[in-house]
């Protein structure tokens, strides 16, 4: 049984996340005492409509790079996914390589991504044993794992002992008791660690708006047990590359009904052979091979697995169905299973995959139709099952947008917790544990987007995105006057140049008469003696802008560019 | 009792859906007999990812441009939705200006919308009452509407009686047995018009994959009036503002609780004048205020109906959370109900809003938390009934993407339909209907997208959506070389401009390196005598979008402009 220290009246606890409490993605939060800082997760966050072009968007850590006096003395990691760990090679270096505490599997997916970043000293990775009752201790904290289920194996939560009581820190949780590649989150473990005193619970919120109990993934595997007994061609299965246990029931399966299995996509076959050589990932000799071989055999022998079903551009599935896969094109016969949940914004590109799928012959199955994904993430029974286990004196929500984490502060209060425990706050916002006592303070971090575009880190700005979505809309308009330096008149005609506003070719009458207006401005500067290009500019973008939206009703970009001969 | 005509073995009766089939939007199909053609609604669709800064898109009636052989005697319009009737003042002129056929309601919200289009010609509308079992003449048709739900009232569904035979055709319905403010579909009038002998019936697809029942419109209201009973300040109502029966029951319930209403946005207040104009609307005296009014009214008797549930930018609710709104802004104890589903491609931006409400203080509803929206389309078992009361010999499923029409053709089959008289077609694939068989030809006529983008109909061509796709994701970089005519050299410094692509007061060294290699190249081909402006552009845009790429990992689209002085 594990208690608390003794807790200090003076100083203050303070809970800072950088990230994940506003959306899902470039989860990290701080737990600081007297300037020692520890640090779960370094996340990134996928882009979307509002950040056009972006590769990634990372946590701001700026309070701690303008602070030289906080000593960060670890970064543990709760599991290997992109959202928990995706930005270490990005931050690791200004936070002056702290020693990493993590899994053996996060370990080696960690180390695995680091070697496409050469130019980065050596990362110290000490690994913990989620099922050992593990105890770390740095500086004044006091940090100890323990198993949760997630759609990756080995996730963890962390019981905290800090000097003003126990956090327990659960994010991407949900309990299976009978999961597939992995063994129940320990739920005697749980509250144990929790005991009968534990002052803060902070719980993932990403499902709370789903009724009932999380679906094992033993109930997925018997649906696709149902699509392997009746495919009469070959199967391809989608899914995310870090879904260990989906891989391992798709091979378990093709052993059964006599497949033999190939894996399609770099970061698949990475993970498949990691998790394979740390034991995760059980299969019979012979049963992976590779498309040599499996040019050789009867379709209805063969299974293969993939990415790509979120319908991103590059991934194999789209590049199946658009006719650009290497070995693989589309047959009638052929079961495609997309063996995943949408993430959101990507609804539009998953409906015409599968249709173009569905035209080009294949039978397709996904989530809708049948139970063939499970979420990695608690609902609500699920939710109040852990608030029940933990039994905390306060409550914070953690891992979503900001209307789902109301909504399990809402969920906390219906099992018990007194609203004024419950402690709901927004990222950058601290939070402070002081005198028995959790509040959330007006007191902010900066927390706003660090975007990674390219090679640049931070540099697109919101300007830069403004600019993106103004061409997205209705293009760009160039306009070239070259002006004489003595006349202030046009040396020559003026040119105009368009893209992604109207297709040139078919709008020579727009053109022209657009010429003619700018000829018209210029002479009518250079009569007025107006000859500063700032204000030629100015005039050009102005008028040309409101003659184009009158004629066209779209407002492109209007660009003048002055040269002055 | 109707009965189809006797066929003529030596004519054919051909179906061609110009639109619907492989999306939700832009809904219009042909059948067409000796050259005579009768159409059942003219509608358009709405952009997305793929089709940035379009207005939106409407069918492509080139197959009846094309042929002036075709003679269009009618237009019947099912319903009054703009998937339904939006592009009729995009298409009647070139149509010739055909009788149009609707009920009362659709005729007045399609002459509303004409008023925005002066310059047309005046419509001829004919109505029809699909509560009268009416018949309606066109050259060798025979039309009867009959009464079916959705989430507008007076939607009907047609029998059309054919020289090939009779054809039950029913897009966008459900079977509501207890709707607000319609009646119940006429499962009577339904199956006595299907009679012994219907040779087609075409069927709605949009939610072919969810199981059981669509719910109530009752059952809808009673989760309202818990919303109604327990709100203690303003209650906001978010839907959209064709969904005539919320309005009703947003109205019906504030009357209950003693709330006034106040109605935002133009279309809303549009919709609910004519509704309540055709007696589809029932409010008591003074239930309905203006803004004036409402400002001396307590909150906790106060209801605002609005726009804006889909999150889109310009409508009342986004201006309300942006603090736009000339009267309203989001105090504590509001409730704002999100009473709709998600458009796809809209979940994104209904999630940010509702996280900007929570964070404003409001209590936040939605449908996925509360049944508080019904869908206007039919669920499997009610798609199953409409097959059980038509009976018909052919099956073809129509409105939804090309995966929901397929999964309604294993529907269909699993209910008895044989497969071989199950019809899949996809836009402008010609269905003919003769001896006694309905048969998918590979004949297509075109179907391509037409799209509207402010004032020019089909202009936008792939070339300019490309362009903007590719200006959205890594910007412009625009090269300026003035060189001298004579010398072929740089005649001043070259000029780079980029626009969301990177900052350009943050990237002086980039900008710095890159003017340094154009100076490098123009040098380069002076000296080699290759002074062809097209070939010095060539050479710019490969090598400098080689020098970014190498620099930035970024692609902006580089246009290299050429002075000659």
């Amino acid at each position: 049984m594990i208690t608390p220290k003794e807790k200090h009246p003076s100083s203050i606890v303070r809970i800072i996340p950088l990230g994940g409490l506003e959306e899902i993605g470039r989860n990290m939060t701080l737990i600081e005492y007297n300037n020692e800082v520890i640090i779960i997760d370094a996340g990134l966050q996928f882009p979307d409509e509002n950040t056009p072009g972006i590769d990634f968007i990372i946590p701001n850590i700026s309070y701690l790079t303008n602070h030289p006096e906080k000593k960060v003395l670890a970064l543990f990691i709760t599991h290997a996914h992109y959202d928990h760990i995706g930005a270490i090679p990005y931050l690791i270096a200004q936070l002056n390589y702290p020693p990493i505490y993590a899994t053996p599997l996060a370990k080696a997916i960690i180390l695995k991504r680091q070697e496409d970043f050469p130019y980065l000293k050596k990362l110290t990775i000490n690994t913990f044993n989620i099922d050992k009752n593990e105890t770390i201790f740095k500086g004044a904290f006091k940090i100890q794992p323990f198993h949760l289920n997630h759609n990756i194996p080995e996730t963890a939560g962390f019981a905290i002992t800090t000097p003003q009581g126990l956090i327990m820190y659960a994010t991407d949780y949900k309990f299976d008791f009978q999961p597939i590649a992995d063994k129940p989150a320990n739920l005697n473990q749980i509250a144990r660690l929790a005991g009968k005193d534990t002052e803060l619970l902070m719980s993932d919120s990403t499902n709370v708006e789903m009724p009932g109990h999380s679906i094992s993934e033993s109930a997925i595997m018997e649906n696709l047990d149902k699509i392997f007994a009746q495919a009469e061609g070959r199967i391809i299965l989608a899914t995310f590359s870090s879904l260990i246990s989906r891989l391992q029931q798709a091979i378990t399966l093709s052993e059964k009904y006599n497949r033999k299995v190939v894996v399609e996509g770099f970061s698949m076959k990475t993970n498949l052979n990691i998790a394979h050589k740390l034991g995760y990932l059980k299969t019979q000799k012979g049963t992976i091979i590779n498309w040599k071989e499996a040019e050789r055999i009867n379709p209805k022998n063969l299974t293969v697995l993939c990415t790509g079903a979120q319908g991103e551009s590059e991934a194999t599935l789209m590049k199946i169905v658009n006719r650009e896969h290497r070995y693989l094109t589309i047959k009638k016969n052929d079961s495609v299973i997309f063996s995943s949940s949408i993430v959101p914004g990507n609804e539009l590109a998953v409906q015409s995959l599968i249709d173009s799928l569905n035209k080009q012959g294949a039978n397709v199955y996904h989530y809708k139709i049948l139970d063939i994904h499970s979420s990695g993430h608690a609902y609500q029974e699920d939710l109040k099952m852990m608030i029940n286990l933990v039994k905390p004196r306060f409550f914070m929500p953690i891992h979503g947008h900001f209307s789902k984490l109301k909504e399990h502060c809402r969920l906390a209060e219906s099992v018990g917790v007194p609203s004024a425990n419950i402690v709901l706050a927004t990222n950058g916002q601290i939070v402070e544990m002081a005198q028995n006592n959790v509040t959330v303070t007006q007191k902010f971090v900066p927390a706003n987007y660090i975007m990674v575009d390219g090679l640049g880190v931070g540099d697109v700005q919101e300007i830069v995105l403004r600019d993106r979505q103004t061409l997205a809309q209705d293009g760009i308009f160039i306009i070239i006057a070259t002006i004489d330096k003595k006349t202030g008149l046009l040396y020559q005609e003026p040119e105009v140049i368009s893209r992604g506003f109207v297709y040139m070719k078919e709008s020579q009458e727009l053109i022209g008469e657009t010429k003619k207006k700018i000829r018209e401005i210029i002479q009518r500067l250079a009569k007025d003696g107006e000859t500063a290009d700032s204000y030629t500019r100015n005039i050009l973008r102005e008028e040309i802008g409101a003659s184009l939206l009158k004629k066209t009703q779209r407002r492109p970009m209007v660009l003048p560019i002055i040269i002055k001969v």
